[in-house]
């Protein structure tokens, strides 16, 4: 891989490109609408294995294609203004002026420099449909709807026998996946708020892509400077880096000066939905003080980033007057930044939150751009010992209220939910979730299973998010190995994104998703080969994996030898399993039918209910093999 | 902590001592026996927290006192042999040579130096009580049980009341956790088959510990050299850097040359039980050639590792002639090492296992030792697309009918599990394990969820590990980053221990374990007071937690600072929470009632039964407000 700096005057960001190993990026046309391909990463194995390339989902848009220069002083094409502007409904304006306070007033040599150029944005103009939510509810598969389809379903239809041979039902909770994603199957699950495609029409550079938990488990990163450290370069060039190792979103939470220029450099440049918390900014805006805070200003700050392209809010307009006493017996009372801000505000006040008070305006505006809601939870436990209490459901419940009217209004929305919950106390969660929520998508932090091992909160997190996500989580916020610490390096973001993308991936197996055991059954092959390369590069992260093996096995010949350092040269449990294979393909009907009846009398000899019952079941099991002409039925389980 | 590095013409193990950050090592006495006290680390907190120092469970051994000098020469003190003699029944003979097989006929430079004491091994004589199986079916509670009782309960009477004001039920799944272990429980446990204590009656030095799931959870760390790689020093450090960090056993799974020697250095210094898979020494003997493997061979094995002390065998006698060929059409065959020596060995003799047909000769010889099965999962899944296949579940079920065996000998029992299992097959494979073997506690593999991310396997199989552990696993072996690829490093081990340490403990919080929450309350207390020392001392691994918060906020005076790098010092949500707790004080009670009123309206606006049905709630809770003389009832749920 590179790292693109350009030579100039000024400082600009820096950004990683090239393939992944043994990868090629391939666009996959629609056959409905002929300016519409989405992008796949195939995986090319050893020509030894005789498989075709493994197709894998890709969200790091043309960062890794083969030779692509990027100029982030244009940002990336803006392909999609046609699609958004060809459906009419939608005119460009001025836009508003950008404030020295959209900056925290920075000046001078600590004043980020601005994008260079400005775009004009667009905006919704009466009722005709805007956000998908209205074109999926007029039964128009928008190019975004087609778009996503082909995408989710990964070449699939190429590799369609070898992947199906090796489906597993898995338990989906009532999730509903489809054998293939249809553009109009996406379209009713949007529809329905079942799935959302958070894509700003001001936001042309965005390749769309959509959460909800009929469709492969999604990911965020977080990334933002703070008023203690990070600079717009490093932000700029850690979105790229985590949606090179699969983050599909990104949030930009940066905080004190800086944040709008930031901001526009990071969207410009993003091939993935970005999303913020408005709130932050506000609060810089009143220079931190909470109690100053206006819905003006949160009014205008919510213009200001629907012009610039952010694709979806966290908005905390459950934290509510009522609630907040709610906290005061918790173990970690509110550790949510933005539920802390709107509590602090509605107790100086003594009012209800000007989020909730002006939540129907707030709709109204996010429609015309088509941002999407992600209802903020505030009051999410910061302890296990806090999980799922009454705090954290009456927001809950009123986040439910919320979707309606968001719904009414057109306008997309996903929940954000827990935070530290325990084992036992998850299903519990995300099932609530589904019940008040109208089964609007459900957009998780981990949630971090135990309290106690600060530094390895990406696993007690990841742990969580492989389960939540299982049971129906449709996007699982990351968590780095500084949670609770300190601010993400390069690295901790990588190990974040690949720790949430191994837990997605957990997840979309145990639900079944008929294109999930593809790849783990590809890169399974890989091992048991001993190609050593293909197992490299077929996993999530094949630069630590290769640096992993090289430290023991540095040789380049040990990576095509049929033994690993597990065992040695001298003996390999896995040749032995080809003598398996041979001696299997050498036994004759009978020699299998005896073996397989020392089978059978194992299995009835350690029935717990004891020899009568075992009896009957030998006589069925009997029964079916003279069925079946006395061939072996393996793998009945 | 220090490192001791000997001043010696010999090469000597180096070993790492000094207590963990603020903890004390405590041995609490027995009321039983004067001569039983067993180990609890405290772990102090600043004085400002006005707390009482927090106990946790401690399997590192006297390494971890304050000031302990090691002799590695000597080896730890073998207190446990009175116990073991003044119960009679046992005698003490030269016992068998050390022969030059058992060191791989490894000569000069290239033989490892041998323990410098020979310790006269004991061994049972006649049918008089010997295991701790016997002795509990007996009636009597063993020192060994009273030290595990203590051990278990963490000093918890003192802090009963703090501790017992935040348990959760949790789910157990039939697991029945005691509010405190009594020796009379451990007894019941043991004489039941539900839980072992393994603890050879030569290896005196070791700390007795239990296993079974109405215990707390434990986890296995691997060690080994390999053909490959590694020394004799390594190995030894190795074993007690991982029971520093958290191991309660360590398997030696050597091979290659030097096994007995190097075997014979670490259990003289291990206090933790130390395991082994035999049949790894054994096939060293006849050179790596599976088929030249004999019952003598094997048998003269056993009694050489029964002599010196090893606690556990794994014992791959469920992989049967009769079940080989269903691996065949596996994606990975047989990957596990020991089952794939005894499949070869079947099918080059075309023979039934001679560990099977001659497992009650093991028992018998095992049970002199008091050495515990833990009956080997041989055809374990090796990929997600094997898992609970008919091999794996014919394998179990033998395991079964193995551990009755067993058990009419006196012999305590282990069953070891899964592999590659992904989420939604987990529950399953517990199911049957405990349905088959008589609920013999379970000894788990991971299980790894995914196979795609080597590199990664710590966090795949933390994954399904905490998931298992939940589910009733007594016992859960590591896997460090390097599974797969390459041997694991000091970093790599220490990764792995404390992965598994913090899925034990999530999986024994969601069991609802009595004392589990003590730590997560502790931390999260500490955490949301800014208390940094303390955040980092009560974690699992303070050094990695103090060295990631100062890259973020390198200077001392920032760990006493009410504020951390992800709002900076001008915004702090959790300041703001005291803000609501003043504000909570200061409510009256009609306040208080207005506020209840309205979180109760938005519930049962939100109840997606209806408005009936909700109407129908509201008259029950404003009939439970009433009664409650209209006090809030927070914190129902």
């Amino acid at each position: 891989m590179n790292k693109h700096t350009p030579q100039s005057e000024f400082q600009t960001p820096t950004v990683t490109t090239g393939p992944l190993p043994a990868s090629r990026k391939v666009y996959v046309a629609s056959e409905l609408y002929p300016d519409v391909a989405a992008p796949v990463r195939y995986i090319s194995v050893h020509p030894t294995a005789n498989e075709p390339d493994l197709p894998v989902y890709d969200p790091s848009g043309p960062y890794t294609e083969e030779g692509f220069e990027p100029d982030v002083e244009k940002g990336l094409e803006r392909k999609r203004t046609a699609w958004v502007t060809e459906r009419g409904g939608v005119e460009d304006y001025e836009g508003r002026d950008i404030k020295p306070e959209d900056n925290g007033n920075a000046t001078g040599k600590y004043l980020a420099r601005q994008f260079p150029t400005h775009h004009r944005p667009l905006r919704g103009t009466g009722d005709a449909p805007i956000t998908q939510l209205e074109f999926a509810r007029a039964g128009i598969v928008t190019k975004e709807m087609e778009y996503v389809a082909i995408r989710e379903n990964m070449g699939r239809k190429a590799a369609l026998d070898s992947a199906r041979a090796t489906i597993d039902d898995g338990e989906s909770f009532g999730a509903e996946l489809p054998e293939f994603v249809t553009g109009e199957f996406v379209r009713d699950e949007i529809a329905r708020g079942r799935a959302v495609i958070p894509v700003n029409i001001n936001h042309p550079e965005a390749e769309p892509m959509i959460i909800g938990r009929n469709f492969l488990v999604k990911i965020n990163a977080n990334i933002g400077n703070s008023a203690v450290t990070s600079s717009v370069e490093e932000e700029v060039d850690k979105m790229v880096w985590s949606t090179r190792w699969g983050a599909d979103t990104v949030m930009d939470l940066s905080t004190g000066r800086n944040i709008h220029n930031t901001r526009e450099w990071i969207i410009r440049n993003s091939p993935v939905p970005i999303g913020t918390v408005p709130i932050y900014q506000a609060l810089e805006k009143v220079n931190g003080v909470a109690e100053d805070l206006t819905w003006e200003v949160y009014r205008d700050t919510l213009i200001e980033q629907c012009e610039q392209g952010v694709d979806y809010f966290t908005v905390h307009a459950g934290v509510r007057l009522p609630f907040i006493h709610l906290t005061a017996s918790r173990v970690t009372g509110i550790v949510s930044r933005g539920g802390s801000i709107m509590a602090k505000w509605c107790l100086a006040h003594h009012k209800e939150s000007f989020l909730y008070t002006n939540f129907e305006e707030i709709c109204e505006i996010m429609r015309r751009y088509d941002v999407t809601f992600s209802l903020g939870d505030g009051l999410r436990p910061g302890s296990t010992a806090d999980a799922n209490d009454r705090a954290q459901f009456a927001e809950l419940e009123t986040l439910g209220e919320l979707t309606k009217i968001a719904w009414k209004h057109g306008v997309q929305v996903m929940i954000e939910g827990p935070g530290h919950v325990a084992m036992h106390k998850i299903k519990a969660n995300m099932d609530k979730q589904l019940k008040v929520c109208g089964e609007a998508p459900f957009y998780t932090l981990g949630p971090l299973t135990t309290d106690i091992a600060p530094g390895y909160d990406h696993i007690t997190s990841g742990i969580g998010a492989a389960m939540i996500g299982w049971f129906g989580t449709a996007m699982l916020c990351y968590v780095t190995p500084k949670e609770h610490l300190g601010l993400p390096n390069r690295d901790d973001v990588k190990v974040g994104v690949i720790t949430y993308k191994l837990a997605a991936h957990a997840a979309d197996l145990a639900k079944g998703h008929p294109a999930a055991r593809m790849r783990d059954d590809a890169l399974s092959r890989a091992r048991f080969e001993f190609r050593w390369e293909d197992q490299f590069n077929l996993g999530l992260d094949p630069e630590t994996a290769r640096d992993f093996h090289d430290e023991t096995l540095p040789k380049e010949a040990h990576k095509t030898a049929h033994f690993c350092s597990m065992c040695g040269p001298k003996f390999c449990s896995m040749k032995i399993t080809q003598d398996v294979r041979d001696y299997a393909d050498g036994l004759s009907d009978n020699e299998k039918a005896d073996l397989e009846a020392a089978t059978q009398e194992v299995a009835l000899a350690n029935m717990p209910d004891g020899p009568d019952v075992a009896e009957e079941g030998m006589k069925d099991m009997s029964k079916l093999y003279k069925k079946m002409g006395s061939k072996l039925y393996l793998d009945q389980e």
